[in-house]
């Protein structure tokens, strides 16, 4: 089998094994599935589970599209032509309780004209400021980072910060994690090594902070930071996000695309966390640093 | 005084009577006003009324600013070089009542180099189908077109519909309204002329509107589509609208450019209304059509 269609395989399996975990840790609902075609040429798999008792909202999906670019999007790839293929699985989960943080993971294989690249990544956006469960989370991305190559995981963590950030804000989204684009090593085959190992490490560097905080107590105050906290996931996603950009204008599926998207979310004009509260605790998080550097 | 100064007092003025009657209108809140400058040149005053009993957000804007445009958007403009003054009110209404619609305007002045030019216009979101205040409120703005120039209300109309289009649903934000850039005819004291006298018509054009719905009753299954229905309002916003990306890549005020975000939004995973309820009708009404054609 060809690399693509060997990564397409992979990463419905991958999805699978996600939708599979997070079913189990939920414990109340189901994903619901949506298999979809694309009038350009392929398709793909949704499943979207809401109103669980632990998490919200959670959307996972697969997809595997054919298609001629825009010829905006084609110039600044590489390979030839307009001609592509993408695959690649996507994460996006929206608990219920404001103690778990929000998680983001997407790893995919592009190919076009006679190149073919992967990229992808996992971050997390908490809303309280627990800094062990940063730590838990980075540490699992530096070890799968560091068993393929040492350069990577200071590459990508950068790379993540750099790209989760909300320039009209002067915030990261989250706390970050890894995130990396057109890895391409000169052997193909150790690249989508590193991604499958990424891929299985996303649930471990997530589910224990998941079991961790499921139990926290938390009241309407809590809600409401988180709420307003999500606002700012929006406004990434919706004014930043290259992967909701490209989906959007490659005709996507737009429900697919916008699973993304919190289920709840306020906007309140010009609030600010009161100094010295947890809350404004959290919002100093939300700027570049090494969560791994010795105490 | 120069054309841009008394345009910016205009502007200013209308700011008042606009907070004015929405304050009388609500009966309960009151405006929070912000005076702000901007670092490139110039400021603005916002208001902004929350959790009124009418109003449960509503935002005012006045601002007239310097500036040098970024290069991507001074080419796109007419007037030479980069350097431009921005002038003028912006108005989003999100009442809490479902039965009321979301209402924007916005009136301009741009002056860039030796050009100076007007835009704005104003467009209504209704949530539930009363075709009666569409229809008042396109007869509002058709008539102060039509005492300025016959081509205005049919050119504006269709520029609306087009300009609040969401490609990746379908849509149009609401039932449209009227939209216009680069208005200058060849005596620009006319064409201000009509911009104040388009400023006027706000008020008329929409409060009758909300005096009518203000009493409708409404229950939990009319506020959960509204809230949804506002996440159409955010992905526009966000992903399309030149005002938001022009203030955000201008360096604006980030809070003052996303007061026009609804307050309270709720996503659903690929949700569509029954067939043959008043929500499917609503959404009958996201394409561009001829409200005052003769029954």
């Amino acid at each position: 089998m060809e690399l693509p269609d060997r990564a397409a395989a992979w990463f419905r399996e991958l999805q699978e094994r996600i939708s599979a975990a997070l079913t189990a840790a939920d414990g109340a609902a189901q994903f619901r599935e949506d298999v979809w075609t694309r009038e350009g040429g392929g398709g793909g798999r949704s499943r979207v589970l809401e109103a669980g008792d632990v998490f919200e909202k959670a959307g996972v999906n697969w997809s595997d599209v054919t298609g001629d670019l825009p010829d905006e999007l084609a110039e600044k790839m590489p390979g030839s032509g307009r001609a592509f293929r993408a695959t690649g699985v996507s994460v996006v989960i929206h608990p219920r309780s404001p103690m778990i943080p929000t998680s983001h993971a997407n790893f995919r294989c592009l190919v076009k004209g006679d190149v073919a690249w992967f990229g992808g990544g996992a971050d997390l956006t908490p809303y309280y400021p627990y800094r062990d469960d940063v730590i838990l989370f980075h540490r699992a991305w530096q070890d799968v980072c560091d068993r393929h190559d040492a350069t990577y995981y200071p590459r990508f963590k950068k790379w993540c910060d750099e790209y989760f950030y909300l320039p009209h804000r002067g915030e990261t989204r989250g706390v970050g994690g890894i995130f990396f684009d057109y890895l391409r090593r000169d052997d193909i085959e150790e690249t989508f090594a590193f991604v499958r190992d990424a891929g299985d490490t996303f649930l471990p560097a997530y589910l224990p902070i998941v079991e961790r905080r499921r139990g926290e107590p938390w009241g309407e105050p809590e809600r409401e930071f988180q709420l307003w906290r999500r606002g700012r996931y929006v406004e990434f996603n919706l004014i930043y996000d290259r992967g909701t950009i490209f989906g959007l204008k490659t005709n996507g599926r737009a429900e697919s695309i916008l699973m993304s998207l919190p289920p709840v979310v306020r906007w309140r004009y010009d609030h600010r966390p009161e100094p010295g509260s947890r809350e404004a605790e959290l919002v100093s998080y939300l700027t570049p640093q090494d969560w791994l550097a010795a105490p």
